[in-house]
């Protein structure tokens, strides 16, 4: 597919990922690590370029350049001034086309220093919580520093810092020299408490070599904005797309971590962390310039992997086919969770195991053999049509991972037996999450429920995840239109709305949701209905309500079986069953009439 | 996750995306083949285990079988002899704890004579085209077996036949000698001619090692029901699912593929090749007893791949994890294409790289190098919101297949340059087809169009695929019900349907389809259009039609559009869009009004 040999600084499970997609390109790639690397064991094909050592010695590098066209990282931690002469010795392959570290060296340079990094996106006006160098390990000088920032802050290492390692909470003054003595003899900044209701990350697609953020649009791709939910400082599972997020603050993290990632130098694929504050501002928390955990899930659910994206964005003839589109979800909706080593040097697999009989988990273990404790050991991604079916579908394997962490520090390793027997435990004490409601079903007044209730049996029946509500279009007006206003971002497929007389509930609805309304006109005191139904279906052009007959909930159920079923097969093949039914029941009537004779026929459903 | 050691007879691209299966859940797998094949490549984690050599040569196989737990095949045509001798000796692993040839060398062995693999499935009751030993070469005796199958049939090779080879076709008595002259040597079979509608194929996947057709619903799971287009012999295109198969006849094609397969010894995922005749009965082409091209889909399409079941299957701890579930579609539907050797060494990349700017596009090659004409070098698969989609995105790639299939043969090897001038050329005579209807518009009369015309319109400004059809209740009866069967299986999401007076369209179409039918009542000469809403919108329970306001074709298009948003976000937010535009239309007729008053305040869109 393309003639260069791409070289990759560190073997690990990136590496390993970006093999796996490189080779179904037929793209050689050449891994400098140890032997039996996570991203060698997969990768006969570029044997003879492989290069036994380490990222972090110059002349291991220089090997590994001279055996490629193109060097690119699993790994932001390698030493910039071996790379910064590399490119101006340029010792790669001879006769290769072209040679190139990518992302650039001065991006990994900036990126290595998270206070270097912060100063760097502040220049470009990307917003991120606000940091003060600690010049000093005095605790005078951190006082000061927190005085300025107010408590709680959170002291950082600038360096050499990932998975939590090199962070430090200072509540009080009184974790000052706790902290200090804890991060001592590394470069320190102070980092404002970001006070955030979830954490979200953007991976992110440089296609363009030069930094200009004003190029960001033509220059960068965003994968989805999805969620991640961190443990002990590290990455545990990841929610795509981000669960409750609107469309518009979904849109501006990936707009922010696009303009973030155009101020760098280089092509290849950024992992953009973002928090989402409390009053839905966004900040840039960090960025990693390579392939990140919080994209592992695009292998699955998204058109081209964030691996496939670093392999072709970092080769000049690939780069410029990424297209838009390129980035978007395959599937409506995934779930990443990460498998981490257990007690015993197998505990991780407990995971792994357990995921098998999970129809739709998809098993990705790195080959590193024993595990250690904490040390990612592979992870878990399950596609669904909704998140909510894919927490449904996570749940045990939550509750196997949960119960591998609780023994992970006894003193005497635990025993599989005895995690799943934790495992055991918390099942029973977490049920799984109710299946998120894909129908509401909303009254204007608890007199319509009545009418509503052989709707509701028939959801019932059907197994259509619902919820009911009250909700006045003329008693709580607000109440009512902030419902309409969330419900096609909860996922919800229909909504019945009964209502009587004046009825405005329905059309009301209507008009603050995408989402298709059922309107079931309720028989009021006078007019026997018909005030009801003309007041629901008579609705102006642009806000349609789908309208049923005067008290038929049935057929309002039945209609969001049928809008539901649409792009859900089940629920289709049971409205269609149903009609077969009602089918088989009248011919049975029928052929009972032809048998008996009219005149001892007795009407069985009477 | 699983200590045994898979041995592998083969290592081409079947093997290679078995080891990339194995490589996710760490799993050894060795290879039987030459130093680089295509398994191999990928995988240096069993490097110590691979065997050069060949599946041919008992030696090498024995090598192969000592350094396994199981062995298994990527390809039939091996020497079953040694396969028997091997199990009798059990040379495998010292110290394995389990040694088993999956599935069975007597399931090999049946299927590998067609004819025998023929008389196997007729003996359990499974259909196949009738056939007939052709003992000798003697014209007369193949003449004789005309007369009993008719013309035209088709002489073949009862072994050794693959991709096309060794099957010939007799027209005519004419045909009788060039086609025993062209297998000559060979030993042959006559089939009856299948006039098939259409090619299928059912992957299926046997967990349990025993054969016993009557357990076929505990014992095998199938994947969905896919069509393949098949070209000078070699498959060519895979549509998933089968287009315009109804859900009956699938089904009915995934269980004959599961009772044929339950009737082999062994465990593994076997390919079924079937025919669908012309009046919908199925007959089983043949089966292949190891992972088939009519299931590279499966690794992005579904749930778990082909090359994982097999896997998973030969194994005995990991079999029983294969749950109900593991073999459905993860996505709507997908589209393979294979990619195949064209007149240069490098054609088939020309595919490849058209692939790369199609977003969704999974490009596989498969590592073998130089291209020889007519090879098989890689293949693509397209995923999709539905076939129609998949058809479209990988329209211009079926050109580009097409200009280096017209070159294959060209006596001086075309340019990369003029396969591409004959691709371009494709495109202009072959435009890309029509994205299919997701909306049926249907009246029962023609004066009903101008009713519709507005809804027509807007459906032509949403970008929303539909159709139009005069289909009346009580003019057309027949064609209106039968309209109404197809609905759903031809992609249907919603129908809307316009009538007047008695109004009888929507609740008859309603009663014939699970697809959402929105009513539209039209103004009839009486009673100012009160008759036609209360015809369409009072059904009977179970069967509801979602009724509009009278006239109000704008409101039922929008409905639609709703409808479908429910599984298209881009669809939906055209909705939510349109909400926003009117109201800020409505705010800027507000903010004139106050700016001007409302005695100079003229109406705007009047």
């Amino acid at each position: 597919m393309d003639n260069h040999v791409v070289g990759v600084l560190g073997g690990g499970q990136l590496g390993r990922m970006l093999v796996e997609a490189a080779s179904r390109l037929n793209i050689q790639v050449a891994i400098l690590d140890s032997d039996n690397a996570p991203a060698k064991q997969i990768n006969a094909a570029a044997s003879d370029k492989h290069v036994t050592g380490s990222f972090a010695k110059a002349s291991d590098v220089k090997q590994l350049a001279s055996r490629c066209d193109v060097l690119t990282y699993e790994i932001e931690h390698v030493d910039t001034k071996i790379l910064e002469e590399l490119e101006e010795e340029k010792p790669f392959l001879d006769g290769s086309k072209w040679s190139r570290i990518q992302p650039s060296w001065k991006t990994v340079r900036t990126i290595q220093d998270k206070f270097v990094q912060k100063q760097h996106l502040a220049k470009f006006g990307i917003p991120t919580a606000k940091s003060i160098a600690v010049g000093t390990s005095h605790p005078q000088g951190l006082k000061e520093t927190a005085d300025q920032l107010g408590y709680p802050l959170m002291l950082k290492s600038r360096t050499e810092a990932y998975d939590g390692r090199g962070n430090y909470p200072v509540r009080s003054v009184s974790d000052i020299e706790p902290a200090l003595k804890a991060l001592e003899n590394r470069p320190l900044y102070a980092e404002k408490w970001a006070n955030f209701q979830m954490e979200l990350a953007v991976m992110v697609v440089k296609t363009a070599q030069e930094d200009s953020i004003d190029a960001w649009e033509s220059r960068t791709l965003a994968y989805p904005t999805v969620e991640t939910i961190h443990e002990d400082s590290i990455c545990k599972l990841v929610y795509v797309p981000a669960r409750g997020v609107s469309k518009k603050v979904a849109r501006a993290a990936q707009d922010l971590a696009r303009r973030a990632v155009a101020s760098f130098p280089g092509t290849g694929v950024f992992g953009v962390e973002l928090f989402l504050l409390q009053d839905d501002n966004l900040v840039v928390n960090e960025i990693a310039p390579r392939p990140h955990n919080s994209g592992h899930y695009t292998i699955e659910a998204c058109h081209m992997s964030q691996y496939e994206a670093q392999i072709r964005a970092i080769l000049p003839d690939l780069a410029p086919t990424i297209r838009p589109g390129a980035t978007d979800l395959a599937v409506p909706a995934a779930v990443m969770l990460n498998i981490l080593g257990g007690p015993q040097p197998d505990s991780h697999l407990l995971v792994a195991k357990a995921a098998l009989s999970i129809p739709g988990a998809k098993i990705h273990l790195y080959g590193k053999g024993a595990g250690r404790p904490g040390r990612k050991m592979g992870h878990i991604t399950i596609l669904g049509s909704s998140v909510s079916e894919c927490e449904t579908k996570i749940h045990p394997l939550i509750q196997m991972v949960d119960a591998v962490r609780a023994h992970r520090t006894d003193s005497s390793p635990a025993s599989a037996a005895s995690i799943a027997a934790t495992a055991a435990d918390l099942e029973k004490k977490n049920p799984p999450p109710t299946p998120r409601p894909v129908v509401a079903v909303v009254m204007g007044s608890d007199t319509d429920l009545a009418t509503l209730r052989p709707g509701l049996t028939i959801l019932d029946t059907m197994d259509i995840p619902y919820e009911v509500h009250i909700t006045s279009a003329h008693r709580t007006p607000q109440y009512m239109l902030d419902f309409g206003k969330s419900a096609a971002a909860r996922g919800l497929k229909a909504i019945i709305a009964a209502a009587g007389g004046a009825a405005h509930l329905p059309g009301m609805m209507a008009s603050e949701t995408p989402v298709p309304v059922i309107g079931v006109p309720v028989k009021a005191s006078s007019l026997d209905g018909l005030d009801s139904l003309l007041s629901i279906v008579q609705m102006p052009r642009g806000v349609p309500v789908a309208t049923v007959g005067i008290g038929n909930s049935t057929n309002a159920a039945i209609l969001a079986a049928r809008i539901v079923g649409t792009s859900e097969a089940k629920v289709q093949e049971w409205v269609a069953t149903h009609l077969q039914t009602m089918d088989d029941e009248n011919m049975e009537k029928e052929h009972r009439l032809q048998r008996e004779g009219w005149k001892i026929y007795k009407k069985l459903d009477s």
